[in-house]
């Protein structure tokens, strides 16, 4: 198995070029001086769809060649790895299949739908969700392409930090969220070969540390699904590529609890003017968690995403 | 009376450059398909303290001569002027002083203390602020900033539209909010130096659209404090500068409701991950009722602010 480079993602980034957003990034003077640090906000809520996602779907799908462009891709995912694809395939003009829980939110099918898939539904307590993808993708000859364990993917995701270093100098320390480690991997590849010196940490939410397991462990640990409100990094556990990057590139996983997620995502709203879902609170949340260390540190911080229902997104931010 | 040119929105420029954030200019796939239109978002809810308004009244206490600045800054104001000149005055190194009514909101009193302010209060319903800021002008030798009608504040608010042209090149068409007119004058001022083609609008609240009236008058109209939720935009008439540059420079006054700026507030929260406040909104609810014109045009939005109280805003979020 042969793991991605950072010349992969140099090469993704050419890829993504005028088709995924140069996000901005934002600094924010109450936070500097509430944590006596210099923050540096890499805004991938400003993404494409609403998230990181996008970079990592685009890059893989623009790989395809004719027969597989034909044929189009197919992907499983409830949440922004199926708008991830679907928009990506649309912009490269090829079909698309999401596999998504009959039970997922209303406005998630109608997004995926939006883009131009078509969605597959199953039931989550009587159906296998990967035997049935691979089975559609057999019959259509379609590829599959998973939600972060795959070199393409990675490294399109380590575009975001490509550009965060690029625009920022050198970096102390980078923090990012880790869920099945696709912008974890990625990112670590980019500040490795950016910035040597700078620390890299994953974040996963405290109820599903997996990755923070695995990496004390030295094997991939697999959980149960977690519960927490951070629905972007509920999975069971790393990839092998992802695992394989992480253990040989990233310094820590740290963690963050549902109330401190809800205290970020109040904090970027009031101070910052942003709307963070709750996954996306996971790296700043673990940054502020990391006091003592930001002390006086330019410190990155990865936004993953966006997508938050609005109902949910005005019910946690009424949450005291 | 000297209108203030171009030039001097320039010499603002230079002024607040590294003091003022350069605020990104956003775009939207979803808004540009919907309306037909290729949309320019320049967002200064990101500014420094949330608002636009940094922008003037920076350059007006950069001013300041020696005499000036050992005295310092005094403002009326119960909303983002109040913090603009609070901010403004701790980075230069100045006392400052706001008068505020006793019951504005919590929140604002403390975002002014907190930038380092002497906050004093006063009744509405019984005392005149105008006289008492006065007052307290002569008696403590402080340079009063009035919130828009000020040759220096209107300069550096038209940085905001000098950026997004810098960055964008021509538009075709120019939405910004109208409320005392600093904003709208500014971006007038900008527009007709840098995209002589591009049309300009301010957009007042539908229930105070005294500038509107004003334009049609050909004189300042008077109108009593409208009922809206766009608090910035309640001012009672535009002044003497700002007339006197709209009405020369600007080719329309246009309105939104109420509900408009809701839709637009969600818009923004959903699909552009972004908080506006109501105020922030009317440019863009604008240009959309203004939905003939835009189409197939480049078209400029300022986002003027994102300061709203949350307890609000998850409360405007949540109305459909």
């Amino acid at each position: 198995m042969q793991l991605p480079t950072y010349d992969d993602v140099v090469a993704a980034a050419a890829r993504i070029q005028g088709h995924a957003h140069h996000t901005p990034v934002l600094r924010s003077a109450t936070a500097d001086a509430r944590w006596d640090a210099q923050f540096f906000f890499k805004c991938e809520n400003f993404q494409r769809m609403g998230a990181f996602k996008f970079r990592g779907a685009f890059n893989a799908l623009s790989k395809f060649d004719a027969t597989q462009r034909q044929a189009g891709a197919i992907a499983f995912s409830s949440g922004n790895h199926a708008q991830a694809v679907a928009l990506s395939a649309r912009l490269l003009g090829m079909p698309a299949l999401i596999v998504m829980p009959q039970d997922a939110p209303a406005a998630k099918l109608a997004a995926t739908r939006g883009y131009g898939a078509e969605v597959v539904l199953y039931d989550r307590f009587t159906e296998d969700r990967e035997a049935l993808t691979l089975r559609l993708a057999v019959e259509r000859g379609m590829t599959l392409i998973p939600p972060y364990d795959h070199p393409d993917v990675i490294a399109g995701q380590g575009t975001a930090a490509k550009e965060l270093f690029e625009e920022t100098g050198p970096l102390d320390r980078l923090y990012m969220c880790t869920g099945g480690g696709g912008l974890t991997s990625g990112s670590a590849l980019a500040a490795r070969a950016l910035a040597p010196q700078c620390k890299v940490y994953g974040v996963e939410p405290e109820a599903g540390n997996d990755g923070q397991q695995s990496l004390r462990a030295g094997r991939i640990v697999h959980i149960p699904v977690p519960k927490t409100i951070a629905d972007g990094a509920q999975t069971q556990h790393l990839g092998a590529y992802t695992f394989g990057i992480i253990r040989r590139d990233v310094d820590d996983i740290l963690t963050a609890t549902d109330a401190q997620l809800v205290e970020a995502m109040r904090f970027f709203a009031e101070r910052m003017k942003m709307v963070v879902e709750p996954t996306g609170c996971l790296a700043f949340a673990g940054a502020c968690t990391d006091a003592a260390a930001i002390k006086g540190a330019r410190v990155g911080v990865i936004i993953s995403g966006g997508n938050v229902d609005l109902a949910r997104y005005a019910e946690l931010l009424a949450t005291r």
